[in-house]
């Protein structure tokens, strides 16, 4: 039943980072000097927030002899025990969304070395939206190898966000519960999603969700798997969830619309046959990997009926 | 093997969560206007963040006639079809992390309402750190009922955090690993746990937390549930996950102790047993429960020894 598009060897994308976090290094400034100062250390070239790509590999560079520390995030240590850096951004990006160049990285380059740039891509992100402190307003400043800002006005402590996310597949006999949102590319549906908010478990949030968005009430959700999604710091968690019925009931303010696709349906759209009734998300969103899990699912339960 | 403090009744803190959060009403000024002006409309009772319990009952209050609606959350509106808001604080709290008071509401009302007093707790502590912009440095205000701040200078949006935290169990042969951090009441001995970090899965962010602070290989990682913990406002993600070997190297600027616990001892503690190897968390917390979990998998999977 396995589509011809070798789908087990379809890398998540930002997912898979082999670098040695270094925890110890951050806070011991003279650590992090001989970091920053050692002949292997490398850092990351971007152009704003966009990767460049040289020879399969994301590009890296010696840092320059007038680099400033303060100016560097240090992401970690590689397996050549090179520390790798990546130099915090003069100005704000006008977007941190997902671009062309970010997305088409994920294939081009070795997988941990996209998740080297996506971990890259959020921490600039999120310094270049934090320069001033949410407590008093005044500067912050980059602190422990740009893991977090001080401000030294009231000596607040900022840390870099991580968004949870919660991206489902409810399922109905045998279907699933696909939407799009307004703005995507013609024919593309996916798993529903959004953000988990304060005071709910996973489990609740996801419920809340699908409630909200689609009008379903769901029960028996279970994780699956989960992503870092640099765009700008989302870390998405893949769920499946049982649906009471299949009456639906959009808010269409959050999505276009929805519809409940077959096995057969999902196979073909990940098979990208003609004719598929929905376009499905690319390889390195966790909802392909989803829709995967759920169809092997399916698979490995019936007798096969092709 | 189950013991006598029947360990399938206590609940899990801050979890279950009964309101209907109403997102459409967020962004609708005439539907909050209304809801607000509700006769049925009430707010929690708060002295600061510290929670007010009356007769069994989280306390709550009709709003005065010359309350503000721009000062208020709308945490949701319950079964009752009440509108619930929480009114955010004037001043920011000296201290956002578990109060006696907060950790004893959840063995004192339903466990619904101790969800809706964290979903307070984790909005007005955001609101209270968050009272200026941290792309621009100006004055920034509460918006959509209190679920984002908007800035009229640079006009960024904002949005509470939700701070995601894997806190696991490791397995090798049959025991697992237990540490205690620096300032803990003493012998008390729980689950490790650290921050998700950008760029990481949640299986990443395990096996890192595990490896930085015990020194500890781990594969396998599994999820077990998650909680809500509003101190001031994390998502507590717990796993499992089987070690490498038994080998430990402890970082011990994060935790003071740790150690390899059997099957036996863990139940002696959560029992709450003399002699028993180490004081367990209370059932507030996940690390209790994902304990009750990993013992209950070790009885089910064996003859049992007693």
């Amino acid at each position: 039943m396995h589509g011809s598009n070798a789908p087990e060897t379809q890398l998540l994308g930002y997912a898979g980072g082999r670098l040695d976090r270094v925890d110890h290094i951050r806070t011991n400034s003279d650590l992090l000097a001989q970091a920053f100062a050692s002949p292997l250390a490398r850092r990351v070239v971007l152009e704003g927030l966009e990767p460049v790509v040289e020879g399969g590999h994301l590009a890296m560079e010696p840092l320059p002899a007038d680099a400033w520390i303060e100016h560097h995030v240090l992401l970690g240590v590689d397996e050549g025990q090179r520390p790798i850096f990546a130099e915090l951004l003069a100005d704000t990006p006008d977007n941190v969304m997902p671009s062309a160049r970010s997305r088409s990285l994920v294939s081009e380059v070795p997988g941990h070395e996209a998740a080297l740039y996506g971990t890259a891509r959020s921490l600039l992100s999120w310094h270049a939206r934090h320069r001033f402190c949410s407590v008093c307003g005044q500067r912050s400043a980059p602190a422990k190898a740009g893991w977090s800002r001080r401000c030294g006005s009231c000596e607040a402590e900022h840390f870099p966000r991580v968004d949870p996310v919660v991206i489902m597949l409810a399922e109905h006999r045998g279907r699933v519960l696909l939407g799009r949102q307004h703005g995507w590319p013609q024919g593309r549906y996916s798993a529903l999603a959004g953000f988990v908010e304060p005071g709910e478990t996973l489990e609740e949030a996801v419920a809340r969700e699908i409630k909200e968005e689609a009008g379903v009430a769901v029960h028996s959700v279970r994780y699956v798997m989960s992503q870092p999604w640099p765009f700008p710091s989302s870390l998405m968690i893949a769920c499946t969830a049982l649906a009471d019925d299949d009456a639906l009931k959009i808010d269409e303010t959050e999505i276009e619309h929805a519809f409940w696709c077959d096995a057969e349906g999902v196979r073909a759209a990940m098979d990208e046959e003609e004719g598929a009734p929905f376009l499905a998300p690319p390889p390195l969103a966790v909802a392909w990997h989803l829709l995967r899990h759920w169809l092997d699912g399916q698979v490995a339960g019936r007798t096969p009926s092709a």
